[in-house]
């Protein structure tokens, strides 16, 4: 008995191994097991204290695991696997298919009630930290506008797009927010802008020898949907600078409100991140609200529950009074 | 019964007066009295409906007025009100010494308590959405350090420290974080830094005729505590041009974590304010979190709060669902 909140974790991807590391850097959690669908047999976990187990063994861990961290992806693990683990465990996840939250918020409930346990689902950055911003932000701020920037970030679908293209050997696309716009926001004149206006495109394009490379920027940059409304840029490199200078996964981006107050007073509320590594961040987010969930829990609290619904003090692992005296 | 949460104001200073502005930005609240020390009569309050009432008839308005915001000074009228009007009234106040804090907050807890009502304390920017973002950053970043800069902001010690030097007829005193600083800190190397090296101090003076410029400027350059470790500048103008351009109370500031994760990755989480108005800001929170002080009470909680203890779905007048399917 550490006395230590004891987390578990599902999935093992790029998400799964920064909550590793996240739970290494706190002092109150620690890991107790790796569950995965592949041979659990060939997982190098960086941490020599936890198990590594094939997911159907999680089950025998339901005493042994305060908080399940569930790390697999929006658009088929997380809709099967959080009903399921939310019946026995303490979860949270990331699940971030803005349209589906309503439904799968409903179903964790159900599953979580059922369990009586906390199903904390789409914690992380958007959604997570800039949904509670959003929040925040117009609660305070009533007579005013929300803007969301995303970037400087890597965007898989994007660079997916990129490397789909004639003649592109390899590729990435960072999105980009908008200098001139996020000034325009600032200055507090609420402007109406696009996700376009917002945002501009850069790629880095590795070509294939002997590729047509005005015909791969053309057909970049005309590329419906993905390019054509943006102001995009290409640039062609090799594939030695690509795996040099494109192969981290950062990310980040800017939550703006601009609102007004009593006689036509600006008030620019902003919250923004810079990120060299997307899913490490992530991660440590998810590592921080486990402990929300396990104190929900402990005050026989049930059911789904989201960032909206757990005070700033349940993530932190300080007490009451040393948060009143040092960080008030 | 218009189903309004009904607000009452003590005090009608600047933040007062903003707590009404804000109060008629909301469409669940109603301002039902202001409550001050000077004779009621002479009071002019913006919203008609509601009325001016001599602070010792606070009590009559017991069962009328669902939280009583506080909008008078830390040093002298909140350490006596807040104890005195927790007993009777929820109360939601932006107490700011710092150093106090813990003593305030048990005297409120005590008084709170008795009375079975919420007393939500120093709320406001900082403290109140400054310290939560310290909190939430160090909570998610454990490796890694917080810093706080503020402005651009009129100071109102500084302003003073100006204008009792001898030759100036009237000035004022605006703080500006250190660019330099800032990007430091953004880069992710965590620098060690003094308030002096994270702060300039730039200030607009107006000189009594024939008074000695070059003896001011070198007076307040040098002047110890307030400039002499500071980089400061000083600017004179005339009368005319400090009303026009020096009559506002803009302030703000930026919280800033750099924090490591994984394998050395930068993660830069950055919350900030830039305000025209400072009072009607803070008045805007406290009115926001009138709406938690008022849900936490029907919930059945009591005593004394802080923002540390709210979640965000509380301050904002949309339902779970609403901020579920738009929000997150």
């Amino acid at each position: 008995m550490s006395g230590k909140i004891r987390i578990g974790i599902v999935g093992y991807g790029n998400l799964g191994k920064g909550a590793v590391k996240a739970i290494q850097q706190t002092e109150d959690m620690e890991l107790v097991a790796v569950f995965t669908r592949r041979d659990p047999e060939n997982l190098h976990i960086e941490d020599t204290n936890a198990k590594a187990e094939h997911i159907s063994k999680a089950l025998d861990y339901k005493d042994e695991i305060d908080v399940m961290l569930l790390c697999g992806g929006s658009a088929t693990d997380l809709p099967e696997q959080t009903p399921q683990f939310a019946k026995h465990f303490n979860t949270v996840d990331s699940f971030d298919t803005h349209a589906k939250i309503p439904e799968f918020f409903a179903k964790a409930n159900e599953a979580a009630a059922e369990g009586k346990k906390i199903a904390l689902i789409s914690v992380g950055w958007d959604p997570g930290l800039f949904s509670i911003n959003r929040v925040m932000a117009e609660a305070i701020l009533p007579n005013g506008e929300n803007y969301t920037f995303w970037g400087k970030g890597l965007s898989q679908g994007h660079s997916d797009a990129v490397r789909r293209v004639e003649g592109v050997k390899n590729g990435v696309q960072y999105t980009i927010p908008s200098e001139d716009a996020m000034e325009k926001v600032r200055s507090g004149v609420n402007p109406t802008l696009s996700t376009a206006e917002k945002h501009r495109r850069v790629c880095y394009v590795v070509p294939e020898e002997g590729a047509d490379q005005a015909k791969i920027e053309e057909t970049i940059k005309t590329m419906p949907n993905y390019f054509a409304d943006y102001d995009t840029e290409v640039h062609f490199i090799t594939e030695e600078e690509l795996q040099r200078d494109h192969s981290k996964a950062p990310h980040g981006g800017f939550v703006i409100r601009g609102g007004k107050t009593g006689d036509n007073n600006n008030q620019i509320y902003e919250f923004s991140l810079k990120l060299d590594s997307n899913p490490e961040f992530t991660a440590s987010v998810l590592v921080a609200y486990a402990r929300a969930a396990y104190r929900l829990n402990k005050e026989n609290q049930f059911g789904a529950k989201t960032v909206f619904d757990v005070p700033p003090s349940y993530i932190s692992p300080r007490s009451g009074e040393e948060l009143r005296r040092d960080y008030l």
